[in-house]
């Protein structure tokens, strides 16, 4: 078993509602930044995790995905291995 | 100007603790998923904006981590442009 950092970045998808955006977007305008079209706040997740190798850890934590971390509704998700050039997008 | 799609990570420091993280954690171990060390949980925040260069899109962005996206005190941040290789980690 090797160990693996997985990166999980999960986001409102597009044209979703997103208040915490939204409210950023106004205290930063508010702060100056005027040239700013739009901010979407999600959330990065870490995990560290033992695996065969890189392809069965990326495979776990997309499983991981669909089941707890990400809502399939409301948010997309991208998984990849830190300082790995593997990616899983959903 | 151009456009820039900037993207931010902001994950709380390595020893500080994450109750947001020891709850998933938790989670996945009742799951089933046994072979995880560690679990943190951070931010990931996507700004549109309007910069001369992405050397200045980076800098703004940075000024806006350390001004209020990120907390010195508990969080680094790292920040790119999304689909350049260009990063400011602090």
């Amino acid at each position: 078993m090797n160990h693996f950092r997985m990166e999980i970045l999960v986001k409102p998808r597009p044209g979703l509602l997103d208040p915490e955006g939204k409210a950023i977007h106004h205290a930063l305008r508010s702060l100056g930044w005027t040239d700013i079209h739009d901010v979407r706040v999600g959330k990065a997740i870490y995990i560290d995790l033992e695996a065969e190798d890189s392809v069965t850890a990326l495979e776990t934590t997309e499983a991981m995905c669909r089941k707890i971390l990400a809502n399939p509704v409301t948010e997309d998700f991208e998984v990849s291995v830190v300082g790995d050039t593997e990616r899983i997008t959903a």
